[in-house]
């Protein structure tokens, strides 16, 4: 069942036009426990033919197998491999298209010089103008420093850029977003920071990805005192944000109210953090967090941590000590951003009726979700093959949707609270089920619903730099 | 026949729906000197009539004279106006879009999460597997401070991104070259150089445009050195290539060898260093500049102005004293990029036979090329209202194609005089004319007669990453 590390590998074989050499070489692939998925005939000659076979195998590893198994067979020549996922990478993933063609040199005129020129003045003028007359208006930024990519940490800015890019189909796809990966080759905070602001002129947004924790904190602290645009770290938000969404289903579900909700974050990191200050936002008051060293005390002191500092003098009032064991004593709701085998079935059996656990550590969860299942009333994870995914692309499409939409200042916890109740809103109560408290990240209302929920509240809390209600407009000069 | 300023207002209007209101419409916009080219019926009530009407004036000016006169009418109400020029500029130029679908949980694994994660893997291991695997194959940067945007100077980087958009679409839509706009809030060089060899990871090549002169010089010199992707200024090379183009052919024409001309060089800032090394790179020896202060002298000392000094000690042969009159005495080609008036008719008199000259002032050149029509053999201009414009647009894309294609990890020399060479080369023997020397923009063999001759130049100066004859490959982990 968990076959996240399948892949498909597409073999290019030369193959002796006799007898039944194809026959051996299904039987060879077989025998290695690879799995024919389809087969193509590209070019046939007299002597030899040509055929792309796609295999699916378990991992890299088996993938070798399989091929040193068929090439080992005679009258069969290896002319090349490829696998989907490289393949669906050359070349990379998105391209800068133009939104108007240039046919004629009259076109070239309105779109280039001389005519640009006009619009160049316009905007020198009254700056405000970037926003109708150029990219601006829908253009955010993907930013990263390639520290904090995915689970495998710091690879640096080149390595980053796939990541950065699926990102940026992704904003286009689901929310007609124009995103751009800035992946930037420095880990100095005040360079990241002097940079994201020299670029900002082009963009109306920034999202920061995948730096690392507690770098990122500054960062983006900075750039949202600094910029008037909003700058957003999805690894912490975007998650938080995810993250209540399926609380508050999940408390449905339940029956609780959730800001009566008992709550254990386990893995006290960017993301956890993040998530604590969600809840609490949300109206939760009882939250404890648990990390390696254990829980994080009222009253201790954490010196070297000015996060888990704030931590301990906001959270957990009922001055809780020791671990996992002592902290979900009673708990409603586990939820874990640490890593595998920190929750263990007995922590499970001494939580609250009905537990809920979030164990969203990637790729193996901090309980195994089938072995919890008996014990829990609702399960959720990082993962796309049980139900429940906490996945960030549930968010931040729609977030930046709607922050662009009314060209907002910043995104701040009105509109992030919004975006929550709107993701947990698309569930409706005759849809709502222990399985199916959080939509399909394939679901087109999420986005939609998300844009409009942030764009109402940056209008109420005072971001939107837009004006409510348009009047009928001069577009000349592009007043807006 | 100088329309430049030309532009066109659509206005919408509330028409009462009696009589005939049109038609003293009509007549008023027709006594103010406007010229109208369509009317479109938006929407028709019983009471009124919403029409687009669509007018040509002269300029802004002249459109408000319309506007006053047509609002003047009783029963007519002003809606909105538009002009061609902001509407094409409305949300922008280009967009960023995906090159695949992501449409299944399946894609989604393949194009991000978990799949991107191997790509990210080869891409740490080999990071020159960024060329196959990401968008930096086919991606340049359009980098700008908005210190010397077209004729308008210092208006800013957000005023200047209409400009880089523009660039963006023409390199897409010449060459399929991906090109983004990095417009910088900073004017500082050190500053400018860091940011852009932090953005690099991300680029196949830096594109620089519109940054004041002489910060330019250092900049790209200094990018040049620390990066391993071509860094080119536009401004500079881009035009000198067009203009060594143009005066190849100027030569065929007249019937003279190109290394025999003897030309001066009107306006020695970026642009005319650029092209007088360009011209000296082709062969020619005899070149005289001339600024302001007259002519730059052998051995005459110019401790403020580096670029001048170096002039001083590589140019002027004959080692001429005095201004215009005294330099252009006997010479072959006079080369403007100045400022109107600076060449009379009385110094094209005294010009060799056969006088070539390129008045590439924009929007007003040295010299009116009517007025000098009869007294020279060939002309060039900036403008597209002129025979043999003088256009970087027939360098930049096919240019940066060639480097691309090839991961040049520079833009020397050679390279560009094989540009210039290919656009002369576009103009076949049988077609050659003197008022044919240039081909136009929209000849679609331009770009793809430079990109191939350039990569020929990256792979025989040695600049060339990629193999030149790659064999049947294995594409899994992206190799190339």
């Amino acid at each position: 069942m968990h076959r996240l590390g399948n892949m498909r590998l597409i073999l290019r074989l030369e193959i002796q036009n006799t007898g039944s050499i194809f026959s051996y070489i299904a039987t060879a692939i077989g025998a290695t426990g690879g799995d024919i998925l389809a087969v193509d005939l590209i070019q046939s000659r007299r002597d030899v033919v040509i055929r792309d076979i796609t295999i699916g195998v378990e991992n890299r590893a088996h993938g070798d197998r399989v091929i040193q198994a068929v090439t080992a067979l005679p009258g069969v020549k290896l002319v090349n491999v490829s696998d989907r996922i490289f393949l669906a990478h050359l070349g990379g993933k998105i391209e800068v298209t133009p939104r108007v063609q240039v046919k004629t040199r009259d076109d070239l005129s309105v779109v280039y010089t001389p005519g640009v020129a006009d619009v160049c003045r316009a905007i020198a003028e009254d700056p405000n103008k970037a926003f109708t007359l150029t990219i601006k208006r829908n253009t955010v930024a993907v930013v990263t420093d390639g520290t904090a990519v995915l689970g495998l940490g710091d690879i640096g800015p080149a390595a980053a850029m796939p990541v950065m890019e699926g990102k940026a189909m992704l904003f286009k796809q689901f929310a007609d977003v124009d995103a751009f990966p800035i992946c930037l080759d420095t880990k100095d905070p005040d360079e990241i920071v002097r940079i994201v602001k020299a670029l900002a002129p082009t963009f109306g947004g920034i999202n920061l990805e995948d730096i690392s924790s507690p770098r990122c904190f500054e960062i983006e602290r900075r750039l949202q005192e600094e910029l008037d645009i909003p700058v957003f770290h999805d690894d912490q938000h975007g998650t938080a944000v995810v993250v209540l969404a399926g609380l508050m289903n999940a408390a449905r579900v339940v029956g609780k109210e959730l800001s009566d909700l008992k709550v254990v974050v386990c893995g006290i990191g960017a993301a956890g953090i993040a998530i604590t200050k969600m809840l609490m936002l949300a109206g939760i008051k009882n939250i404890i967090g648990v990390d390696r060293e254990g829980i994080i005390e009222r009253g201790k002191k954490y010196p070297s941590n000015p996060m888990w500092q704030w931590y301990a003098e906001n959270t957990n009032p009922e001055n809780r000590h020791g671990g996992m064991a002592e902290a979900i004593e009673g708990a409603d709701a586990f939820i874990g951003v640490s890593g595998p085998g920190a929750l263990k079935i007995e922590h499970v059996k001494r939580m609250a009726k009905d537990p809920i656990v979030f164990a969203m550590a990637n790729p193996t969860p901090e309980i195994d979700p089938e072995e919890a299942e008996p014990y829990v009333a609702v399960m959720a994870t990082g993962r796309s093959d049980y139900p429940n995914q906490v996945n960030n692309l549930l968010c931040f499409p729609g977030l930046f949707r709607g922050a662009l939409n009314c060209r907002a200042r910043q995104i701040n916890d009105a509109m992030k609270l919004a975006a929550a109740r709107a993701i947990a809103a698309v569930v409706s109560d005759e849809e709502l089920h222990a399985e199916y408290i959080i939509p399909s990240v394939f679901n087109k209302r999420v986005a939609e619903m998300v844009a409009q929920a942030v764009e109402a509240a940056a209008y109420e809390s005072g971001v939107a730099r837009r004006e409510r209600q348009p009047q009928p407009t001069q577009t000349r000069g592009g007043d807006d």
